[in-house]
């Protein structure tokens, strides 16, 4: 598997709630189309408390089989649309590539 | 469920193997003894490909009950221990508090 993790800055015309909403009502959807994709978490930010707080208000986890699935995957007309929309509600978008080790739980690879 | 989305930038006297190395192998049992901490995922970054890149070496997320759980478990010695540890390989580590929303796979929330 690879993984891509997703680091976002919302548009600074929306309200947080109009951000959250977008994202998971109709980007969520377009997102889930591209053809190969495996997994996909979006983690809304919200009071980061005590901890010293990153840059970002939102991040995603997407999972492909492998890197030539993804590279396929953001080839296809599919991304295309779901790369458009993000124009709808973000400011920014920027990636890591990574591999994964699941750490806890423990039954659960 | 809440759910921290760590940021991280390894300590530049380290190579990317060892800094890879030494979270997956040391930090990670460290940190995974934190109470009430339900899951753990590390994500070690790799060749960006065409990506726009974020500035960061690796991400993890961190899962507890709620946010009390949370609080918790940050005051706890063990996490004074893995805090402590992150110094051997970390430059900086900055966080999001999060809300996850499960997009794919449909059927695992």
């Amino acid at each position: 598997m690879i993984k891509l993790v997703a680091l976002v800055r919302r548009r600074p015309d929306l309200t947080h709630e109009a951000f959250a909403d977008y994202w998971v009502d109709v980007h969520a959807p377009l997102a889930a189309a591209i053809p190969g994709m495996r997994g996909y978490r979006i983690n809304i930010a919200g009071d980061p408390g005590d901890m010293p707080e990153a840059p970002y208000h939102g991040s995603a986890e997407i999972y492909f089989d492998d890197r030539a699935s993804m590279v396929a995957g953001l080839a296809s007309p599919e991304n295309d649309i779901a790369a458009k929309d993000t124009d709808n509600f973000l400011e920014s978008v920027t990636f890591l590539v990574t591999d994964e080790h699941v750490i806890l739980p423990k039954d659960r690879p």
